[in-house]
């Protein structure tokens, strides 16, 4: 089969490998119908992620068509389509009892984190997967709901509804920040409204990604590179600022703009991959009554999500802004490496 | 009469002062039966909090007798025996209306800010004192709950409680670290078996003060000297690490102490009240999925508090080492400032 391969920092090719063959029975065998590319892929490719090695596929999102079924697998057969979740889960250690699958035990991987795919195993930018863990890391994809929106639910929906709504506690009638336009903070926006909040302000330096923050269920947006951003922000609340912040960065600029307009007994979800400190401002906010969360999402809440795609109550295809073929692979990357100036959201990559 | 009066940094004096008197219609005057010192009036007398002036009484805590009551007031009466609580709630606000009264905004003393007495108007450590908010700010003492227990609801069992254990969200089973065993650091110590934590672990440097916290409920103790001692407390785990890390001292190590031994999925609540910021190690705790709090307390549960001490399920009077009467004011302040010597945890002054 073809799949896209790492091959060490700046390196990657859309390269003939070995077919993936079942190796424990809780696995089944996935033809990939359709992928895309994470930020985190472009770190991967970057080396920033060192515990990706030389050979290895990438990619941890995709749908697509099952073909072999392990012998332990009980709830998907040969033909079903699926969405393969970014998180593997065995569904039987302590974590995964708590739905926290992003921190399942099972040694797959070796990892103890539910991260595996285009990590620590094979990932989902090829012709076929191999699915461990299948009965607790796929989820059928009911008729009516396209590739193009399914796809959305393999990592970038649930991780802003999970690590952003659903941490910062997001309740009707809040207001809500979200700092960072991109794909992920849109996730946020998007799914808000979910949980009633009344005003949702897209934050970004970028107009393009506010214009399309709007698109995705933004009430307001505010330039961040403006002198007055946070008063901007805080004139929009009752003038002590907003009840959730969420952080869709990973950068210490974002983190503590997040902690400079939440207001006394609100939240702050840092949504962002972190790959340096920040500064925690504890002497002024010690006595704020804040809660600061952050994570790695455990695809919990994907069949939710599924559920209201089916019900047109969530328009996941709207992140699909370029569509590719599996031999455009490397046109995808690099279109979707150019965002800014592409505005690419998410590229869809189709057999 | 008679009160301790801070006349700026390094300077205190008992001394006489003109007896307080009815300014709102929501005001009762105490005759303060017992009184107590806490931390932050150290803080205050070094000069730390520079919004307490000279000539303010200090204090925050005490039980006494209602002798005066202001024309709206209707929960308490004259000779009513009540526990004055450190935090001052108008009822009324957005914020009393969410029992988060610790960031009450009626504008009495101009602040915000529900921590006013011995701050911004005058407080505890006096013959008598002016009660503002009466009917949200003080609490009938029931019969069979001497002073000496009483006392410790003003401030630091709640604080230890709401800010520590509630906030951490302790659950039946879990394995709590408590970083300090101060005070405050032995209420959320004592108070985390309220929800059933089963294992309770102190850490700190002093011998003296661990012991002490097997007495206030502490099932381990660990020497946070030891070059060891995080593995130490990560062997009372099953590896992972403590569900609840409780901070209990308010510098940036022993914050940082907590995000060491906390596990994946796991809380970090701040209690102690901070001078400087804090790095916050977001490259490697963004994908732990932790929920990290801080607060001021806000002394709602004090009534719950209350009823336990009454039904001799919380034996809040342990915390009262040293006992002396309003004249011996400045001792007290001498044997609680050298507590690490007098091993004083509560010094109770009584009329």
């Amino acid at each position: 089969m073809k799949a896209l391969v790492y091959h060490g920092p700046g390196n990657k090719a859309w390269e003939d490998v070995p077919d993936p063959v079942i190796v424990d029975p809780t696995d089944v065998i996935v033809r990939v119908d359709t992928t895309t590319i994470c930020g985190t892929d472009l770190h991967i490719l970057k080396g920033d992620v060192p515990a990706v090695t030389d050979g290895r596929i990438l990619g941890h999102e995709g749908v697509g068509t099952v073909t072999e079924v392990g012998s332990a697998v009980s709830t998907v057969a040969v033909g079903d389509r699926v969405i393969i979740s970014c998180i593997s889960a065995c569904g039987a250690c302590s974590y995964c009892h708590q739905g926290l699958y992003a921190h399942c035990l099972a040694d797959e991987g070796a990892s103890g984190i539910g991260w595996i795919f285009g990590h620590l195993i094979n990932g989902t930018q090829a012709e076929l997967v191999r699915v461990p863990f299948a009965d607790n890391s796929v989820y059928k994809v009911p008729e009516g709901v396209s590739d193009e929106a399914a796809v959305m639910l393999s990592d970038i929906l649930p991780t802003g509804f999970e690590i952003g709504v659903r941490y910062g506690r997001v309740k009707p009638g809040d207001v809500v920040a979200v700092v960072g336009a991109g794909p992920v903070g849109l996730a946020s926006i998007m799914t808000s409204s979910l949980y009633g909040a009344a005003r949702i302000i897209a934050l970004d330096l970028d107009t393009n990604r506010l214009e399309q923050a709007r698109a995705f269920g933004a009430t307001d947006t505010v330039d961040s590179g403006a002198d007055d951003w946070a008063d901007q922000v805080r004139a929009m609340t009752d003038g002590l600022g907003v009840d959730v912040a969420i952080e869709a960065v990973g950068i210490p600029g974002t983190f503590e703009a997040c902690t400079k307009i939440v207001r006394p007994g609100g939240a702050v979800a840092n949504v962002g991959v972190h790959g340096k400190p920040v500064e925690l401002a504890l002497q002024d906010l010690w006595i704020m009554d804040l809660s600061i969360t952050m994570g790695l999402v455990s695809t919990s809440t994907t069949p939710m999500l599924l559920k209201l795609v089916a019900q047109h109550k969530l328009a996941a295809e709207k992140f699909a802004t370029h569509h590719f073929t599996f031999d455009q692979m490397l046109d995808a990357y690099d279109t979707f490496g150019r965002a800014a100036e592409t505005k690419a959201l998410k590229v869809v990559i189709s057999r």
